[in-house]
Order: structure tokens, then C-alpha cells, then sequence
């Protein structure tokens, strides 16, 4: 099965990729390693998930914000290989950032929205490092904002 | 025009590259990847911008703030790169650590000071992927922190 | 002497590396350069060291914390090297984030503990590039989380 018929199997519809908040692009590749910019939970209307977990965000909807993210970070991936996600060797790393209470710890049961969709979407390649923290307040108010590295085969 | 010209142009006179405030390096060179350590953003006359966005800095400083520390990443990689920063061939990634009040959702207009800076200096190698989030403080009390990844071409 | 023997100088004896707590992996290699999660601080006997640096960690137990993640970033360095440690190149990069309160900004005496770990254990090849920056709160209440990037040598 394709990644893309992957995608479509999990009822997922790739969204137009984000245009960055300010004075950056992205995704930048050079060696083979693609750097893809923090991407915020969008949904499908445009709006942001926003809030902070062990506040107004519980488990559940932190991981679907985190899903979220990991959409938009796929959605950039394939814009900046030309809609050619085929060429993904390997999801190498994620840095999650949770927007936490200062009582709130389970920033990786938040952050595996993310990790568990990149491993549905590309399997084996989607297996990856990780670092996921808690921090106070994150851009536009988001709940999660995920960044990733990402390894791709030369064309 | 050369990098070193633009910078005279923008009236950036490049400091001597900060010490590290601890046991690291400033730079790491690797596979033509190189690592730049988190850098705080000092003023000219050695002190440091301190002090949280949505509190006792405002946008416009922050931002200034965050363009110090692009001076100073700016000045790291010339160090590392013995003085030829024409072997630059792309900025490729900025960590911007903002620090912010619970309710300051600006981070990426903060960290525009430094991505905008790069644009400035290095032209379209200056285009870089980024991710910007909100933290309670900082080392010494900064305002902003920002590490960078840089692409070098080979001697 | 070899980095094995360092370390059973150093009195260490290197853990079972830790299981992710969650859906990812502890370590990833591409193109000789490996990614290595953000670990935490594990005892000897399995618990972590919790808490906030100014508030229930003092400097002392802080620095010993993020040796405790170094500790483990090397046991995981290990593993993910079939044993061989004499591999590693360089240690990049070390991304050190500190559970603070608001107005604790001594970070890099912190993040020190790993640092200096990683010096006495690879010598000059673990003089690493670093940022260190304060959160509120990280994975399971623990007071530090650091992750890596390490170059390694082909087989």
C-alpha cells in the first residue's frame, strides 16, 4: 500500500500546507535531511486548537491537537518533495512542545498523537526519536507545537 | 555585495563571540552540518537583555532582543568558520526559546528580530525552517535564547 | 583507555537503557548521525528525580539529575551501537531542558552535570554544542530532560 493510499485509509485528507506566522519557511532540506519548521494543531476550518492541558485541554483532545500537528508536518513534507511522500526514508526525530499546567506530566501520552500517526502513515520509516516538554504558553495560544527531522532519498 | 559587506550595511559591527556560560562549545562541525550553541542576547557593553515578553519586555525589545542573539549566532559561526562565513551555504534551522508570560502568544513576531536578520545577511541562504515557543525564564534571566544549525560548504 | 573503562572509573555502571515511555523509539541513525530521545533522570533503582529546580531541587541535586540523563543518553548511545561506544565521533549537540520556577536562572550549572559527563567519559570528542533553557514542568514530574545528537563512525 502507498503512503497515500495509507493516508486516505486512515480518513485522513492532507490539508494545504501552513504558510508560516512570520519570517521563516517550512521546511529546509540539505544532505538528505529535511528540517521541517514547529507546525500548530490546525483544523480542517483553519482555527488553531488552542488552550493548555491539565486547564482547559484534557488527554484526549492534547493528542488529537498533537495528531493535528503531525498532519501538518506530513502536509509540509510532501509539499517540499514536490508531493512525493515515496521519497520518506525515515521520520528521524520530533521535538513536541505541550502547552502544560505547571501540575500537568504526561506530555508523551499528549505528544504520541503525533508518534502513533507517523508510525500508521509510513510504518517501519515512521519510527522516530523524540523529545517532548512542557511549556507555559506557545504561538497564537496553540496547545502543541510539534517540529521534526526528517530523512529523504535523493531523487 | 559580500556577506561581510551586507553586515557594515546593516551597521553591524560583530562582537567577539560570547564564551560559553558553562562546560560546551559554542560550535560543532560535523558532515557539513554545523551546531551552534544556544546564545543570549548581549548588548555591546557585555549585558544582557533580560527580563519576559507580556511583562517587563515588549514586542518591539523582544524582538531587538532576539536580533542580538542572531548577532551573536552570526558571530559564532564566523568564529567556527575561521573567519570566511562566504562558506555558509544555508541557515538552515532556529530553536527560539521565548521567555514569556502565561499569556503572550507573540513568540513568532519576537523571534522575527533574528530570522530577519538572517534573510538580511545571508540572502536566500538566510531562509531558514524554525520553531518558536514560549518559556517561564531562561539562563541569567535572558529574554530570548536561540540555537541554530547552519549548512557549510567544504574547504 | 578505552570510554569503558573511563566509565568504570568514573564509578559508573551504564543502566539497562530505558524503555520509551511512549510511542517512539529511543534512538535513530541516518547518515551517521544519531538522534537519541530526551531522557530522563532514572535512579539505580528505577524511580526519577522529580521536582523543580528554586523550589524542591536545589543546584546540587539539579546537576546530579541531568548527569542521571547523561548517564542514560550514553547507556542509550550504547544499545543503539551494538555495544560499541568506541564509534562515537563527536557528541553534537546536547538540547537540555530544566524544570524551573519562574525565577530560577542558573540552567547551564545545571545542564553542567551532563556536560561535564560527557567530557570526562568521550574526553574531547564529548565537547558538545548545547542549549539549556527553563520549563515548567517535564514527563513524569522530572526535573530535567535532555536529548542528543551524537556522530558516529561507519562500521
Amino acid at each position: 500500500m502507498s503512503i497515500e493510499a495509507r493516508i486516505a485509509d486512515l480518513g485522513i485528507t492532507l490539508p494545504a500546507p501552513a504558510a508560516p506566522v512570520a519570517a521563516y519557511v517550512p521546511a529546509v532540506e540539505v544532505n538528505g535531511l529535511l528540517h521541517i519548521s514547529g507546525q500548530l494543531p490546525f483544523r480542517e476550518d483553519g482555527t488553531i486548537v488552542t488552550g493548555r492541558l491539565g486547564q482547559d485541554v484534557d488527554l484526549a483532545q492534547g493528542a488529537e491537537a498533537a495528531r493535528r500537528c503531525g498532519i501538518m508536518l506530513i502536509a509540509q513534507i510532501r509539499a517540499a518533495l514536490g508531493g512525493d511522500l515515496s521519497r520518506v526514508e525515515r521520520i528521524v526525530k520530533l521535538g513536541a512542545f505541550i502547552a502544560s499546567t505547571d501540575d500537568f506530566t504526561d506530555q508523551p501520552k499528549v505528544a504520541n498523537g503525533a508518534s502513533e500517526l507517523m508510525q500508521a502513515v509510513f510504518g517501519e520509516a515512521g519510527r522516530h526519536a523524540r523529545s517532548a516538554v512542557g511549556v507555559p504558553v506557545l504561538p497564537l495560544g496553540a496547545a502543541v507545537e510539534i517540529d521534526a527531522i526528517v530523512a529523504i532519498r535523493p531523487l
